[in-house]
């Protein structure tokens, strides 16, 4: 199989997208803005062996490549709209090519994301390796930047946090758990929900947002500095899976299990900001789009994080955040 | 030295583009759309041990991973603005890193072209992956797209083609040439002149264009499929090297130049077809560009390509062209 005949058979979905002028197959594709619109942009790189296991299975890989870019664009309020897949490839295997296919699109078509280009490659050396860039709208000045954060704003986190890491600490036999928590679980990890409808609503509510990808203390310290603050946040506020905070409160597993909640990542939940005034607003949000909203802080102007335990004592050091070097 | 210092050590230049209302350091890059535009957007991956040699030096390398993309602007008629640069890395190092980034926005700077984003991650397994996504403005209606050749039209193509697949056989020691001649077609391989002018200038004159980086009859052939007509191509007609030239000439080396000549990649030339009424803008077009443009064959109806040899003989069967797969 070609590479024309790879895109053709598993990368070129149907364009129902009226602004897709020109979709894939020509030097470049052509796409319209929306008038009053900036477009948001966005590239995330998923690796072999760093980003996801050899034999994760490819259907959910698919679902995960494409959410964690549309997890970006929840962050900034935006609507997701084109996307372009690059896959470097040791072998065109037709079985996993289609199920990693269809998890794509099939999370692509719900969001109404039109793929209009890609790159499919031999990876010469090594595994496989993804890249998906996406575009999406968002009015200029409501979209939710890491910079405009103020002393005395809530901090707010969606769902539960900690679960990905607990996954895959399991998944390295660290821990042994019944059979139903760890799918729990380990769906969160390999097929997270982009918070999209979450951070469009948050327009006009939210101060600022950052998608927690590579942990909450490190994500949120990039809202700090982008914003000039610093935050206070209370361990016993932050939501978590009931496996989670039963290795919280045994003292064999609490470190391990402070280390997924404050450091773990790939939960691709949204962390945000907002001023008091808007505690019901997003109390009723929470109620809407059915998702648990969760106030787990403060800012302050300390310009330095703070995590108290249930004691309120800081905990330090905190654990670090995943780094991809 | 973690993701976020490599970013801002080597990926993050200045950005002057008042159209980048918000650069790299957020979840999304924000980026202003222009009245009267549509955008274009292309990726590209290039793969060690596949794209490019694993001692390729780094700043030719970072010089060819823009120049490629800015090809695929170039191709259709696009002027280049915003790009996003993903590498996959095995490891750190700083001088490599360094040597790729001059090279890549030494050419993304003299097409002003911003770096908004982008994405470093180890590659756990295997060589180094590089993926950009470039995006560019066009007027839609000017846009240069493979669907619009017609029968009569004639088919040119910019600077010399096949240096690059010269350049690779005499590296694979296929052929022995004088260091001047294996340094000139060294350059063609490996730092690419990406013909942004040449696109831009094209609008209004061209039917269709396509960049040839997969070898010119494989290129073409895309075009003829997306405009559903045929082509005849003069072998005699086609702008070569002197070395491609003599290889020609030498029919111990003949079937290897054809090969170079017709379906060797990587020249990041333009092909475009244009009606005949046109042939003295393009020629005026030549000396103000100061760029061989040359006409090499004409659209048919006859839905197929035929390469005509120096006595007018059809060549087949045609070399074939480069497959990523």
């Amino acid at each position: 199989m070609n590479e024309f005949e790879l895109i053709n058979r598993f990368f070129k979905a149907s364009l129902e997208d009226h602004r897709v002028l020109l979709g894939i197959g020509d030097d470049a594709a052509l796409i319209a803005p929306i008038d009053g619109n900036v477009l948001a942009v966005s590239t995330d790189t998923l690796n072999e062996g760093r980003h996801f296991f050899s034999d994760v299975p490819p259907f959910t890989l698919g679902h995960k490549v494409m959410a964690v870019n549309l997890s970006d664009m929840a962050a900034m309020g935006a609507v997701p709209r084109f996307a372009l897949l690059s896959g470097s490839l040791p072998d065109a295997d037709f079985d996993w090519l289609s199920a990693f296919s269809r998890g794509f699109f099939a999370l692509a078509s719900k969001y109404r994301v039109s793929v209009i280009g890609g790159d499919t490659t031999r990876a010469a050396q090594g595994g496989r390796s993804f890249t998906v860039t996406i575009i999406g709208d968002v009015p200029e000045a409501l979209a939710l930047k890491r910079s405009g954060a103020t002393t005395g704003d809530d901090i707010w986190v969606s769902g539960t946090i900690g679960d990905a890491a607990l996954a895959l600490r399991a998944m390295h036999n660290d821990l042994c758990w019944d059979a139903p928590d760890l799918a729990r679980l380990r769906a969160r990890l390999e097929t997270p929900s982009p918070r999209v409808e979450l951070g469009m609503a948050l327009r006009g509510l939210a101060s600022s947002a950052i998608d927690v990808s590579d942990g909450l203390t490190g994500d949120l310290s990039h809202v700090l500095k982008g914003s000039g603050v610093g935050a206070t946040v209370f361990l016993s506020a932050l939501p978590a899976d009931p496996v989670l905070l039963k290795c919280l409160a045994d003292e064999k597993t609490r470190s391990l299990a402070l280390s997924c909640a404050l450091a773990g990542g790939d939960d691709y939940e949204l962390c945000f900001t907002a001023p008091p005034e808007n505690r019901a607003a997003i109390a009723a949000l929470s109620t809407t789009l059915n998702l648990r909203l969760s106030r787990i802080g403060v800012i302050t102007d300390s310009q330095k994080l703070t995590v108290v335990d249930e004691q309120q004592n800081p905990i330090s050091p905190l654990p670090a955040s995943f780094h991809h070097f």
